[in-house]
């Protein structure tokens, strides 16, 4: 199977999920298949019939995406045996914890042979399985079919075609490459890397990291002690990565290093944003009012805490994030725990 | 020598340079002393004499720290010799490339046991030394007694008392410590390690990446691309840092990663600001003008570049500044040139 995927890229591609990255993510295919000079179908499932009558009849996305124009070859519906029929490439892009019972609904209609993307960047509760071992679990295909693309990836920005850098993952080298040439557009340079487990993590914790940024921007604290928590979080994202078998390389790379620095740095980041909301005191009842989507920290966070806690890795921020969102640490205590640490060398930490 | 600093910490300070990191690494201290109960003498030498009048008669640097009220023990002098009078820890915090020759007229007046630490962040021109290396040099002084203080440490949120880490290297673990405790106050908290080769690299690369960022953010590309100029430019000096006989640790840590981010994100960084003003179309000279203190990332540039031709390690970002500092490419060829690879593994860059 893999050997057919050594030259040329997706022919036909599905998409399901139709939020900001899955759509922004039809964009980059549509886009590199046109500067390719080559043919691609690429059509959306979403759940929402107004959503998708808005990217069929004026190509655009408007609650997601604001003015974003999409290419013309980008379709949607509702239909999901629609979208999936003949998907050599399938791309999921729908909340981490409704995927596993998602992927019952879909299996028989996706095809024996189609390679499929994971956008999503959560850990499942109550299993604490990464969304490539869902996919693994409810389609039963093998690790060389399954691929993640993460990275320093804010949706909006791509969608206005500014220049960025993303890493595809998958076990088997042509598979990856063969993803990588399929979404190679002007403003989207891909690379390639074996290191399932680490791109995974790193787009998993980076949510719960990017939380704890958030509260202490809320709470006005300055820049020193926002790098100290970015530096000391990608050190217990890199702890956890690396008991489950990922590299260390990949965690100071694009879609560890880079994804954490772009997520807590930019507004356009949900779980920032929600971050900053509780610290200026919001409760969770109130941000989940004011917020269009999900901030996937605030579920993850939790199985991430619990992962870390049966594999035996200390992941103190983690820890303090999950405390305050379960009501049992306030914001203001959380500021001063997070630099609060004996004298030590500081390799220790 | 390093047996009597097993315990206590410093009891009579010379800090040279009354900028701005000098002055609030003077303030630090006192705190420091303070708050642990102990007396401590702190002195400051300025060149100039209406900053050091200000600071004794009003206890303030207005030009460097603006409002921030000094502690009441602090006390400043254009008399060299009158600050390092008995000072068993000098701390040395001038420009870069003018601590070679401050060292030749201060040599004499240097206790021969007194600890000697850098706050400077630069590389210098010519040698390619480093500042701990120009320290030896000078003073004849072996590793032990020269220690390097650096981390995510904007000293204008310190100056505001905002809690922040940071790190001290030295290759001697009981004067590490023995500095770790003179300058431990409620709001910096440092750790230790003695690593000094990578504290340093860390502390001086980011000054040139920090330019690139700058250049990126003043052009106005997006949080996409500037995470991923902090991502391949901690790749970078964590080359260079390595080849040197630096620990990837460190890199990862607070004076690698942490340096870089904050001096990324912050308004306060005269490099990143620096870099931004001639992304938007400013000349050196114009610069110049428009800046009260140097950004130090303009003259160590050219020296890093150099260093890492002779080492034979690969730094495309620096080598790109360097170009635009010497006017062989402008700021509109930087942009795409920072994120143009062909599709490759991640690892290989």
């Amino acid at each position: 199977m893999a050997d057919g995927r050594r030259q040329g890229s997706a022919r036909s591609v599905a998409v399901l999920g139709a939020g900001s990255w899955g759509t922004t993510f039809a964009k980059i295919l549509a886009d590199a298949a046109r500067a390719a000079g080559e043919q691609r179908s690429i059509r959306i499932w979403g759940r929402r019939s107004e959503v998708v009558e808005q990217i069929n009849s004026s190509h655009r996305n408007v609650q997601y995406l604001k003015d974003t124009e999409l290419p013309p070859g980008i379709t949607a519906s509702t239909d999901v045996r629609d979208v999936l029929a003949g998907a050599d490439l399938v791309v999921l892009a729908v909340p981490a914890q409704s995927l596993r019972l998602q992927l019952r609904e879909w299996k028989e209609l996706i095809a024996s042979d189609a390679m499929v993307v994971s956008l999503m960047k959560g850990l499942e509760l109550g299993t604490d399985a990464r969304m490539s071992e869902v996919i693994s679990d409810e389609l039963g295909i093998p690790a060389e079919r399954i691929a993640v693309v993460s990275g320093p990836n804010l949706a909006m920005e791509i969608a206005r075609e500014e220049p960025t850098a993303s890493v595809v993952a998958c076990t088997d080298a042509a598979a990856a490459g063969w993803i990588a040439r399929s979404c190679t557009a002007p403003y989207f340079r891909p690379y390639t890397t074996a290191d399932v487990v680490g791109v995974e993590i790193g787009g998993i914790v980076k949510n719960v990291i990017a939380l704890a940024v958030g509260i202490c921007e809320g709470k006005q604290m300055g820049d020193n002690t926002k790098a100290s928590v970015i530096t000391r979080g990608l050190a217990e994202t890199s702890r956890l990565a690396l008991a489950l078998g990922g590299e260390a390389r990949t965690m100071a790379g694009l879609a560890g290093l880079g994804d954490l620095v772009a997520t807590c740095s930019s507004p356009l980041s949900r779980n920032h944003t929600a971050g900053r909301m509780l610290g200026q005191g919001l409760t969770l009842e109130q941000l989940a009012q004011q917020m269009t989507q999900t901030a996937e920290g605030i579920k993850s966070g939790p199985a991430v805490h619990e992962l870390a806690g049966k594999l035996g890795v200390e992941m103190p921020i983690t820890a303090a994030v999950v405390a305050v969102l379960a009501g049992k640490l306030s914001v203001d205590q959380l500021g001063p725990l997070l630099l609060a640490r004996d004298l030590k060398p500081e390799g220790d930490y």
